[in-house]
């Protein structure tokens, strides 16, 4: 009999035990742009739970990857080539244009020298398809095109998967690679209530819980809380999350879902006993490169639990919430990424939100179902490429871009501009009064579309694709017609809402204001006359969240008011830490007292207390007291421009695609350093020096 | 403690272990329209193999099932009613605008009493999202909605996943339904060139292959042919189909995956042998409802064949061939439903191949990259409205029709008419000489383009979407310039291909003159000029698939030359039978003789020898010899008008959605009986009679 090891067909030989080819760092699994995050994303956005531990699906549209996908690379092998081959899925490997490479599957070939086309089809359901080929010069990695419609529209890179691992083995096949996992013991527990145990691990957490010495066999009840008081709570409708577990004798007995928590409660039913509890911390996936520290000790504290906020919300993908809802939302996801930006020197996790929050084609409704954050999300493309330099999703993501902009743009008014359509979602923010958001034009949603519509100019203009002037002129006429048709005159400001019947509305709110500050809307009178009239009148709904109290400060930062900001800083998130915060909150209300403070949406523990977006300052430290900011993408020129606001000094770290960014400040001092290879300018006292590299990356 | 099973919420009892419900035949899992079609579809087109058993992923673009579906039911149910509930993923069961059903999932229920809508969505990603729910009234089945456009277009309809087995009880997830198996010998087996096994099953079979007696460990080399020949050749680019085997020592070693063929030659490795084989048959799902017998024994042999070469390629979803390549083909199928209507009573396969076909948005080429087989799935749906009467299929499919539709007429010349656009492939058939396909408009596409328009006239009109009338008249306008363009008054036929410069191609083929004569494109006298010039003319190039002499078959036959049609049949059908042939092949030409006669496509067995197209007599038999139509959807409305053909008798039965209806005729007499509430009519001889019911069905 002959072995197939004998043939060579077509000039490539099947070997079948050579010695194992050298893994190199470079050759990585290559998947369907987008396509892995949105398998995540679905997975992780399906952990949510209510009430009885009973799953809790989204709302929103929900996207599948591609079963199917071609990959292509041109090569030009100088000699043969033995190359380790592994597939997610059924693959089919060619010589574009010849017979196929016989017996190539999972395993390890010799490709013949020569100049061609590689072509490998791999099918896969259930996991997206991904290919991983390592040879001493043939990887995969992102130089290769993959396209779902067969050969007719590649795209010009193929990103890895989000691995956490490294993606870059042949053995780690990329749905495999989890998060990684820490034990940890709570800092008391104790029996109460019989035979309940009641544990509090000190702060917020995010993890595996363990049941310990579980004796009898029967169902356990686990309540979570953020709250101690959420965690006592026995009532079904109480706690956020419980769950029933059935459990059976057992040194330990892990749970298969993590969550987030501070506090947990433990309830056997009858015949069943537990000891004590524990848990497999969850981490966050991304190193925390940046710091901050200046001489107010309160500020530092707000500073570290911010970061802390944003580490437990920050899992496969960006998520609002640790304990609620643990789903990923775009307008949420959109200050996530610029924090991120600040604290962490990898952005894949920004990548893959942006892949999932914008899913597939066809379009058929607003992201999570909210017209801002449809907007939201253009904008957050923008800065992913301002942040990071990464130009190939762009490309990836450009005809995405194209037809969620085709989606928006389809459901304007008569006169072309954003109306409340049905099935629309118009959120703005959780505001203590009801915005007047439906029935007209607001002026907020139009000057997201404005953004939304410049970014489609800027990535049209930097990958020369589409239209940019076109998208350029219908920003700049939107723009136009902002001032004109909001400004109340009586109210010195931009009011909330046209009505259809062409009037006013009397609602006057802050968020059209500060945008419109913070963007440049105003001349010199009507900026002072929205800082007395909105931003600085008690009147006008103050802001709840530290949602929109992000773009509040952020407007403020931009005026130059930073002693104002620190100052406002300190009273609302120093508020929640003198509540005994461990992380943000989703909503704070100095007035709300006692466990009514916890309430929310009609739930008695409905709030968060673990929310990205209470983490701001992260973002507001870094870019307007440190002062960095890139000014070309991927920080290839950028500014610092410090501003102590009052503070005696500050020191801190940002990172970069190409390494960090130290600042430090003191003794009316500026100082700071950067990566090499990137043209930096410091601002200080009027004075700009360019910024040299750090020695140790030069 | 508490248990949850004491508390009452919202009136929503939850019982925890109350005797079980009685399972009713009529409640069944559902799920999105298509999904499961979708979700089998793509599995079974991977399980293609190519020279050494790797995989052989599609070329065409491929959909994956939605992740989230929400189903929707309003309901009025007069007392409490205990419900058995599972789901296929994480589901969340609610009354619209009322606070969830606590607990509710995969378990059982008590609804309250009252009229209100019910909402389970459901999350699911590898397998589709899939509900059942059993009580006594309130049960999941067709007259549930789904949208995973979450509200925003939900379908009026919901179909059960294709179950072979019932897909009606709760344990019966649709994603473990598989087709039934049945254990088989081979008529003969042997040893031959030392160690290997060589076994004969008679006739063309399907199935899973079992190695009986292994020992030794080891790689077994598995062989398979539709002919001696191609099972007994050693090369590894020799036969179609041949795959490794991990053996271990084992009494019975059952193959992963099914294939189809009658002969099986296993090699093993050095170390391993094998005592012999047999298989585990991989059924049809479908009984055999119709039923042909003839005073000719030849046309009886031809029909069970056909039966038996259908039945091969009707596993999940109708397949082009039974060793190869196994893949769904748009214009292979239209032939399979056509005969399946006069085989199967059950017309599940033709909607579930249909929805596979059609595939998802957006539409990003032709189906399976051809234009022809766009237009024949229009006509597809048209005759499976016919057949079956299923209008909820028409309302489910209806917007995917729109949208590949739009697809189509995007990719017409400037005059409007379908012309070869890059990607498409023109196929038409396998026919001896290269086709004139390109450059130019064929006659033959343009005609099918007006077949598939008034598809979609007759469709919008029949569920009052849409603007039927503009799809008629667009069809009516194309129609109308077939004739003048295309009619060469030399040749007294239609050519082929109108040239780009304005010019008619000389090639004149048998396909849009078959067609023609079909469809009632000719005057008289064109009539005959066609049938002198073209039809009856040898020169003319002969077709060699059984796929084209179905329609050139069904030509005459419209024209009422059956004896003529009869004898073709004979011959060409005949032919193969006097090969060897047990199913028929892809591709018959009577001059190749030895092994060249099993070649194709430049491989020595690349002809399929058990190709559905091949199946044609089962429908020109009983629509044409029987002469049994429906004229009313779903057969309210039927002729049967039988045509002897030269027989001296004739009897058969064609399955319908209401029953059978059954025909003879025999010394001059013709009888029928056909379904209760059905209204058939009998011509013979030129008499009409009104077709009475079978007692036993009345």
């Amino acid at each position: 009999m002959r072995m197939i090891g004998e043939r060579f067909l077509f000039g490539v030989a099947l070997v079948l035990s050579a010695p194992t080819v050298a893994a190199d760092a470079s050759a990585a699994w290559i998947s369907y742009p987008g396509d892995y995050a949105l398998w995540r994303g679905n997975d992780l956005q399906a952990r949510r739970i209510e009430f009885g531990g009973k799953g809790y699906p989204v709302f929103w549209a929900s996207y599948a990857p591609h079963p199917l996908v071609e990959f292509r690379k041109e090569v030009n092998l100088k000699e043969p080539e033995t190359v380790d081959i592994a597939c997610e899925g059924v693959c089919r490997i060619k010589r574009l244009g010849a017979p196929p490479l016989q017996g190539v599957s999972s395993n390890r070939f010799t490709f013949p020298a020569g100049r061609y086309t590689i072509s490998a089809r791999v099918y896969s359901q259930g996991r997206p398809p991904a290919i991983y080929m390592n040879g001493p010069n043939l990887k995969t990695d992102s130089s290769w095109r993959a396209d779902w419609r067969m050969e007719a529209a590649w795209l010009p890179g193929v990103v890895p998967p989000p691995a956490e691992s490294s993606g870059r083995t042949l053995r780690e096949r990329p749905a495999q690679m989890a998060l990684a996992t820490r034990p940890a013991e709570p800092v008391a527990q104790k029996r109460i209530r019989g035979d309940h145990i009641f544990a509090d691990f000190g702060r917020e957490t995010f993890g595996f819980l363990r049941l310990k010495g579980v004796k009898g066999k029967g169902r356990v009840r686990v309540v979570y809380g953020e709250s101690r008081q959420e965690a006592l709570c026995e009532d079904f409708n109480g706690p956020d999350q419980w769950e029933y577990v059935d459990a059976e004798p057992s040194e330990e007995l892990r749970l298969k879902v993590s969550r987030g928590w501070r506090y947990v409660h433990v309830i056997p039913e009858p015949g069943v006993s537990v000891e004590g509890v524990a848990i497999d911390e969850e981490l966050c996936p991304l190193s925390r490169d940046g710091a901050f520290r200046c001489s107010d000790g309160l500020l530092n504290r707000i500073w570290e639990v911010s970061a802390r906020t944003l580490e437990l919300t920050s899992r496969e993908l960006y998520i609002e919430g640790a304990k609620r809802d643990r789903w990923t939302w775009s307008g949420d996801a959109r200050q996530s990424y610029l924090m991120g930006y600040y604290l962490f020197g990898n952005s894949r996790i920004a990548k893959d939100t942006l892949f999932y929050q914008r899913g597939g084609d066809p379009v058929v409704m607003h992201l999570n179902r909210i017209m801002d954050y449809t907007f939201y999300w253009f904008m957050s493309v923008r800065e992913y490429y301002l942040y990071t330099g990464d130009r190939l999703f762009l490309e990836q993501v450009y005809d995405r871009m194209v037809s969620l902009m085709d989606f928006a743009l389809g459901r304007l008014d008569a006169k072309g501009r954003p109306h409340d359509m049905p099935g629309d979602w118009m959120f703005i923010d959780w505001a203590p009064e009801p915005l007047h958001n439906t029935g007209g034009v607001t002026s907020f949603e139009q000057m997201l579309l404005v953004e939304a519509l410049d970014t489609m100019a800027e990535v049209s203009a930097t990958i020369g694709r589409g239209d940019a002037s076109s998208y350029r002129e219908r920003a700049a006429k939107l723009r136009s017609e902002i001032v004109p048709i909001f400004w109340s005159t009586e109210r010195g400001a931009l009011m909330h809402i046209l009505r259809d019947d062409g009037t006013l509305d009397t609602q006057l709110t802050r968020y059209p204001n500060m945008f419109g500050l913070a963007w440049g809307y105003f001349n010199a009178a009507q900026r002072e006359s929205v800082l007395k009239n909105v931003m600085f009148n008690d009147s006008v709904m103050k802001i709840q969240t530290p949602y929109m109290r992000f773009y509040e400060l952020e407007a403020l930062c931009r005026l130059n008011l930073r002693g104002r900001v620190l100052d406002e800083v300190r009273e609302y998130w120093g508020a929640m830490l003198d509540e005994g915060a461990t992380s943000f909150w989703e909503l704070y209300t100095p007035a709300e007292k006692g466990d009514a403070k916890y309430a929310m949406y009609g739930r008695p523990f409905g709030k968060s207390l673990c929310h990205a977006w209470g983490a701001g300052p992260i973002y507001l430290f870094g870019r307007y007291v440190l002062g960095v900011e890139p000014t070309k993408p991927g920080y290839a020129e950028y500014v610092v421009e410090p501003d102590l606001g009052g503070l005696d000094w500050v020191e801190g770290t940002v990172p970069t695609p190409h390494g960090p960014i130290t600042v430090s400040v003191s003794n009316g001092v500026a100082k700071a350093a950067g990566p090499s290879g990137c043209s930096g300018t410091l601002r200080w006292r009027g004075i700009a020096t360019p910024i040299e590299a750090h020695p140790a990356i030069r």
